[in-house]
């Protein structure tokens, strides 16, 4: 919490030298197993009040995914390296990068002594990675205040398909987290001393976490797939003709077969239809070597990525009632909780907004996003104006995972590219 | 390693006051994926070299588990602390305490000036919780020169069965310890970007540890139970005459339902069968929250505690085999490898030799372990004399789990029943 407001107050004095007027907006408490925990808070920021000009709203967020140089990354994660014309670090890319192309962006207009055609507004939060808890309420709160007169939503905190083709973002799946735990013991155990008079949490909980999945990665809760949005022949189409290639994209990752190789149904399984990842067990012996023990207290964490026309709360439901039918199934002694997690809607935008007509340089390819940018809908909701998501890092950047990075070129093309929008937006 | 030197360095100065002539014996080097590590040193002492006198050695470790605060410990579990008569720390029953009370030992009957009746060697190692890596070897060289001699061994590095009643372990499990490593993508990628269009590693990981067990905790491996040797009368009624409460048993575990509750089948499968207990996974996210990650390369930690007559390497092979043709009912495009950790032989001592019968107090219960302590055969081996293992701590003192400890009383009485002990043993 102290680091992350000595980091918002680097981002204000940046912003304020920009002449940006700034304030801390404060988010208040959040309950996590019945403690109190505070949130951090969001920069609400102001450039220009000129009424004869339209406003743009720019959101971006400070917040990064966990990291630590032994999860395998090449350099230290918190410290920016540059190395072969990229730039390695954890937020390179997810999102400090891009929030930092919007700084550049208006520095070099200003310096350039160019007039700035729109009012531009910043909206920088901390929670982003954690489902962006409390800020709707926010900017609910700030509907006829911060965000009334928005005529324009810009977020760059997606990728593109590839590493050369610059791209535009018109949809992005939603999430359902969820926890499992099982529990039966009342401390870890000797496996030596204990071992085979025991119901082993952990052997529950393996079980419960094989059950969720084929081994071709489709979903075994029934009923999931039900609410998934029907394709018109526009949609297939646009499939079609999109510039993406599956050997590339495997060779990427690494794998030596993909659950589809056919270019169409992949990228459908990847922006329109809804997976299940397994992220891991907390509670559980995790080191290198041996440890020859009984854990107690396991919980299994994995997240459904959802697409229109799913809902939250149906998935949740469906997910669990299967969750409470294999804990049943399963019969053991042992105490079984499942916990739901945060979650976001999917988001869908109409292309043919002058937002998305703004954007300058090379024809984009129109894609949508496997991801979640939980967000996007509350602001398209709450200004009833078009959100254009306009990513500047390449497809391979490994956000999320080890040594993220963004590459120079996309970093220095970025800030031109938002530079030309904001241009651009000026002539709407 | 520089720590296990520095401690060492204090037990040697502790056995030098006590008149013991100490030696550190190099171990050399260990290869663990192609890397050589530096093993810590063993320490050999000697306390008296009386030829009229008979020769007990005494093994103990002064390595323990890995612990950390965050595990759920009430104290820090480097620093010893007293609490309700209770000493709480990693290692104060497993096995550091346990070592101390054989110095305390000596050093009380040399303060009462009383004449030890024996002479004494000291064994202490540092590699007990990883196999005793190298221990064998380094004794096998020395089987004519510091084992020459030598009537008894006594360890004391178990427990007794109950938290009243003093014990002799005459029996205890070997162990065969695995390691499932998936692999298939080439670094973790992010769930929302990827889900759905891989193969995830931790999907394949968990069906495939979900399939070693049944509920009840019974090993699904084919021919795991066969080479088990068979109960004869006479130890069929051993197990009716011990004293042991299941009841108490099941609420100091602090489960709701045991997978037996016959105290009789419960004890059986405690020490003279095989079981398999899941350890957890490494490379997976272990945090508290959530994080939504594709785990690229997981590995799963197993291990199987072995009685007689089960050897080793046919457990390693039956459990290899039956790993690949799981693998193969898979189907899985990722890549598997099937790892082994360390093991160990089970041991049964025969308890009416004179080295069982120098035990001093109330009449103890003959039990045996479901743990292993790898060096107990190795000893009886080279030696050819009796191995007596002498718990001291209460079955209660969470060895490998969280918030270890001695009780006071039995860390006081532990120094009064070795001392006993020796003046038995100068009787025989």
């Amino acid at each position: 919490m102290a680091t992350i407001l000595v980091i918002f107050l680097r981002y204000r004095e940046r912003l304020e030298k920009l002449g940006v007027c700034c304030t801390l907006q404060d988010l208040g408490k959040h309950i996590v197993d019945g403690k109190e925990l505070p949130l951090p808070p969001v920069l609400f920021g102001q450039l220009g009040d000129d009424k004869s000009k339209k406003t743009v709203l720019v959101y971006g967020h400070v917040d990064v995914q966990p990291a630590a140089k032994s999860d395998g990354w090449n350099t230290d994660p918190f410290t920016l390296t540059e190395k072969n014309e990229k730039l390695y670090g954890r937020g390179s890319s997810d999102d400090k990068g891009p929030v930092l192309c919007w700084l550049h962006a208006v520095e070099m207009l200003q310096k350039q002594k160019i007039n700035i055609p729109v009012n531009i507004k910043f909206c920088f939060e901390a929670m982003e990675e954690s489902g962006s808890i409390g800020l709707a309420e926010l900017l609910e709160r700030n509907k006829n205040d911060f965000l009334a007169g928005v005529d324009f939503v810009c977020i760059s905190d997606s990728y593109w398909l590839g590493t050369t083709k610059p791209c535009l973002t018109h949809g992005l799946r939603g999430i359902c987290s969820f926890q499992l735990e099982v529990t039966g013991i009342q401390q870890d155990l000797h496996s030596g001393v204990y071992g085979g008079v025991v119901h082993e949490p952990l052997q529950d909980l393996v079980w419960m976490m094989s059950q969720l999945t084929s081994v071709e990665n489709r979903i075994l809760i029934p009923g999931i797939y039900d609410d998934v949005a029907p394709m018109s022949k526009e949609e297939h189409e646009l499939y079609d003709s999109i510039d993406f290639c599956v050997k590339e994209f495997r060779e990427s990752v690494g794998a030596k077969k993909l659950p589809t190789e056919d270019k169409k149904t992949l990228l459908i399984r990847r922006w329109r239809e809804p997976c299940l990842s397994l992220h891991g067990i907390e509670g559980a012996f995790s080191g290198a070597g041996e440890k020859t023990v009984i854990p107690s207290k396991v919980i299994g964490k994995f997240s459904i990525r959802i697409v229109p026309n799913m809902k939250p709360e149906k998935v949740n439901k469906l997910v669990v009632d299967f969750l409470n039918d294999l804990w049943r199934k399963r019969g053991s002694p042992n105490t079984f909780n499942p916990r739901l997690g945060h979650d976001a809607l999917p988001w869908v935008a109409d292309t043919n907004d002058a937002n998305f007509k703004a954007v300058h340089g090379v024809d984009p390819d129109y894609i949508r996003e496997g991801c979640s940018i939980p967000i996007t809908l509350t602001f398209q909701e709450l200004t009833g104006k078009s959100v254009l998501l306009l990513p500047l890092g390449a497809a391979d950047d490994m956000a999320h995972s080890q040594n993220e990075k963004m590459n120079k070129i996309n970093y220095i093309q970025g800030v031109k590219t938002l530079l030309a929008y904001l241009l651009e937006l000026g002539k709407v």
